[in-house]
């Protein structure tokens, strides 16, 4: 973001780190970093948090001035962005993130991370804005992604530190953009995870176990369905959705057999009441030959259309 | 299902395979079949969809009747049952089933099959109901799911010819199961499909490709969310949820911001609402602090619980 941060990164075992946010994220991150070497100062409101931390090695600062003061990079992973503001408003507006490269995990809107990036520019410090897209036990994990937006400098100068998380991805220089990816991907688990409860409610009501349901079911979600995903993503790019081998009539007419399945054996139809209604709408504004992409058309605002 | 099964397989390329219902799927099995080198039969009622088969070396049968007496294996996959009944009835009243291998891919209700299999049994023939998991083009596919339940001698005796088609999984005698896994996996996969194009719509709305975002996305849906999903499966069957890593009353939390930048953009709320709405379903009925698999305790049945 400014020379300040164009200081050559030592080697990453070596760098410095502060973890402000000791929750079972904030911890989990300090644990991981502390395991790989780095000198890592910890700071969190209720103290007795940062305890296996400081048995593991890690140095516990007194105030987050303290704890800023100790790393030129410093994680931040509270409860959310008011805890943020009241943690680093008073050392910023005394000069304490002058020069310092910031990485916010803290979960929040798209709109806060911007605002959040402005702020800290103010303050003189490089930001990037980081969505974590695992649960504490797969931190350190290198198959699990973590994604930034912001700084590209920030990002650069400290990519092997940030590696040792998790696969760190950068998204751009638009610091909204990680936290809108955590969001967009989040909704996409919430959905699949609902479907797949409500499949799961399906059979076993019929004494399948949900483990075999769910081998089939898993091999159908990375097989075929991540295969008509990888189809439909470049039908959404072109706003063209050519229904070749399934289309979303034939789809309104299928989910009939799972409503029907599902109201016999008690199970809430709720999901796939909304899942038809959305079909319909996209069918009845000219997409009932189209692909399912075309559901895309029903589900964005008149501003885009 | 009887003795008069049980005769041995001829070597899978010489069985000759009948396969009544010509549309989009049914001539993608016949010419897969066709393909493989068995000796072929068709029908359909529009015959003018013969021609190519007719073409690829199929024998066009002129009647049902001689359709299905051309093959002890006997493959119909129409538009419903009340098609599959029109054109099965009058032949079946004459004798023409009996002994017959009858695999019905028509889809419908698992309730629809249980009543085939019976109605298939007084007339003397054995009953193997599918569900096949993928799109025409996707046939002939070895990674592609086809679903069977019913007859354990009919699946046994085909399994070969039946494996040039897909996969062939075997879910029980129940002949209603293939249908109820059908229906449940492809509402898993309208669900998740939704999920996605949600999430696209909200990226693609600051300045992302959906290709971009679905790089990331099948990264997700296959590494963590499958992970997940794998760690939850026992939970259901064990009616013990344990929120060790992500409870329910944080992704209620979580989900807000999704909402809140959805809203921002313009985009229809009503699969995160519902989503918002089940969490809270559950919490309120004591799963806060559980992980997100309790949600199957709001979407059963008072039946179950």
């Amino acid at each position: 973001m400014n020379a300040q941060h164009s200081h050559p990164a030592p080697s990453p075992a070596s760098t410095p780190v502060t973890v402000i946010g000791l929750g079972l994220m904030g911890s989990a991150l300090a644990a991981t970093l502390l395991d790989r070497g780095h000198p890592t100062t910890v700071w969190n409101r209720s103290p007795q948090k940062a305890k296996p931390l400081a048995d593991a090695g890690a140095h516990v600062a007194a105030t987050p001035e303290d704890a800023v003061a100790a790393s030129g990079l410093v994680l931040v992973c509270v409860l959310d962005y008011d805890a943020l503001h009241a943690v680093l408003d008073p050392l910023a507006e005394a000069g304490g993130l002058a020069g310092k490269s910031l990485v916010n995990l803290t979960s929040g809107a798209p709109e806060q991370a911007v605002e959040m990036a402005a702020w800290a520019g103010r303050h003189g410090a490089g930001y990037l804005d980081g969505g974590i897209m695992t649960t504490p036990p797969g931190v350190g994990n290198p198959e699990m992604m973590f994604l930034y937006s912001g700084s590209e400098a920030v990002f650069e100068a400290h990519r092997p530190t940030l590696a040792t998380l998790g696969d760190p991805l950068y998204l751009g220089a638009e610091p909204g953009m990680a936290s809108l990816y955590d969001s967009a991907l989040l909704g996409l688990m919430w959905a699949t995870f609902t479907g797949w409860l409500h499949g799961t409610a399906l059979v076993t009501s019929d004494g399948t176990t949900a483990a075999d349901f769910t081998r089939i079911a898993l091999r159908w979600l990375t097989g075929a369905v991540s295969g008509f995903v990888t189809t439909y993503a470049p039908q959404v790019d072109a706003g063209r959705y050519p229904g070749d081998d399934a289309t979303v009539d034939v789809q309104i007419t299928a989910i009939d057999h799972l409503i029907h399945a599902a109201h016999a054996r008690g199970i809430d139809n709720s999901l796939p009441h909304l899942l038809k209604s959305t079909m319909e709408r996209t069918a009845a504004a000219g997409h009932g030959s189209d692909s399912y992409a075309s559901v895309i058309e029903a589900l964005r605002g008149p501003k885009r259309r």
